[in-house]
């Protein structure tokens, strides 16, 4: 009901609404209607009441709230269920409880901040409340574990369109899971598996996107690589709505995935790209290597061409450009 | 104490011992010897007791008990925390809770019985009470989700070689999973990880051996393939003894797999496969193939030659011999 109030008022506004006619249009009392209003003004939604011309909404609160979220999510799979949290430990983890609990495909766990959030391989990942977009995809593709990394990919592509189409910035990505814009981290992407040999039980897909980071509260160990898809004071996007245009344009992503359609999505993936025809050094686990990258293959591995010609393929690792 | 009383009572058997000396070299009083006495009575040890000779072990339960098992353990790694429980949904499903929450490497949870027991792909595994061991092993290797398969091979050589060792019975591997004994099935080994795209976070392999099936009670649908590693009443090792053999052989192998000597592991295995050399048929999701399977190579994949003399290389599926 708090969420039918909270839309007629955004249908209406800037204009108002009387009591009565919400109450006509909702069948509900006009007391109710007026203890509704008083718990969304709690949770931060400016509303102006006038005892002869109604409700009005003046202002959103800048939060992740589900009644913000639903109305602008048109996904088929992704977003089916919602979970919407002040504060977290880490969004991965907690969507891998629920998802080895049985949560549906698509739940999504959002947080206005995560207290552990988790980069790739034990790495934190700073997710100050407000100042950007912390959440999980719980996925439930037929696929075996050597095709999960598609989906980090999969992911990196709805990421980067979404914030280029939303907010205007170049952003562009760096292979396998990052999304810088001006050459800095704004997104990353943190992709877990749980699976048997040839067959993946679930995945999750945790995106963290910095959104309004305060340069001054920034820790020193990521002020020189990390930036934000917006400053603050020059938002032209809400929270809300990046969220909801990132899940939209991921659900679509996922389905053509599904489909057979991923040789499309790397074509899509390859024109984003910032790591494609650079001088890249790539570290991973005992490994380090420097070459030219040619080209990502149809398993989303990095085609590294060295110094001596040979081309070497990597499956995973950290990239720095040269 | 309870654990040092029976070891004490297990070193004497089938003599005598006194309650005085039991108080005497443990530092506890005579009534607290004679409650543990009740105790282990109680777990189904048969003591008996003399007022004048003190206390003798008759025999001991057909359990799974870490008093059972601690003596007879002699691994670095795997079980060096052992979880025994009587009844279980399934021991993998235990296992990757236990894991996510930080249980430490090596960790073995035991059931007398799962009343979900799981197989591959979403299959049941029969798994009543006191008729066979059903455990699962907490591992965390430093490799990359590609080579999960190979820790399966590994453990498939140490039941195999621990069944031939023990029991007598001629067991032998059919690719991946299966341990065959005449021709039918009589273990599985079912490994599931979680993972990022390049590095295992943890490994539970959960290992499923009938030991002495009631062949009136097996399901239908199991009966035709289904054995069991000792028959009823022709017991010829307990299962703890083949428990802790199999977790001793399985941690030796397991250190040696770290220690980059899966080369000779994957010997073993050609030694112990009943696959090799055999016309086969796999099938897998969207998949079916015939061939000879000529060979696994170094990543425990099958290679199936074909008909028209090509080699089909098969990471995962199900093998049925022709």
């Amino acid at each position: 009901m708090e969420l039918k109030i909270l839309l007629l008022l955004k249908e209406k506004h800037p204009g108002y609404v009387s009591g009565e006619e919400i109450s006509r249009l909702l069948g509900v009392s006009r007391t109710a209607v007026w203890k509704h209003m008083c718990r969304l003004k709690e949770k931060g939604y400016e509303i102006e009441a006038h005892s002869k011309i109604g409700y009005r909404l003046v202002n959103s609160p800048d939060k992740l709230y589900e009644n913000e979220l639903t109305g602008l999510m048109k996904g088929k799979i992704i977003g089916k269920s919602l979970i919407c949290l002040e504060s977290v430990g880490s969004t991965n983890e907690l969507a891998k409880e629920l998802a080895q609990s049985g949560a549906v495909e698509g739940t999504v766990v959002v947080a206005e901040e995560q207290t552990m959030g988790k980069g790739r391989r034990g790495r934190t990942w700073y997710s100050p409340a407000g100042r950007g977009l912390w959440f999980t995809v719980i996925l439930r593709p037929p696929i075996s574990p050597v095709d999960a990394a598609k989906l980090t990919l999969v992911t990196a592509v709805a990421v980067t369109k979404s914030i280029r189409e939303m907010t205007g910035f170049p952003a562009g990505i760096k292979w396998p899971n990052d999304v810088l814009v001006s050459g800095r981290k704004a997104a990353g992407i943190l992709t877990e598996m749980s699976a048997e040999i040839e067959t993946v039980n679930h995945l999750v897909v945790g995106i963290g996107i910095n959104f309004n980071l305060d340069p001054g509260a920034i820790p020193s160990e990521i002020a020189e690589i990390a930036t934000s898809v917006t400053r603050a004071g020059e938002e032209t996007v809400t929270r809300a709505a990046l969220l909801a245009g990132i899940l939209n344009n991921l659900d679509s992503l996922y389905q053509d995935f599904l489909s057979g359609s991923f040789p499309q999505i790397l074509s899509a993936w390859r024109e984003m790209s910032v790591t494609l025809n650079r001088q890249v050094k790539v570290e991973s686990v005992g490994m380090s290597e420097e070459g030219i990258a040619i080209d990502i293959d149809e398993d989303g591995a990095l085609l590294l061409q060295k110094k001596d010609g040979t081309i070497k393929k990597v499956l995973a690792g950290d990239v720095s450009l040269r």
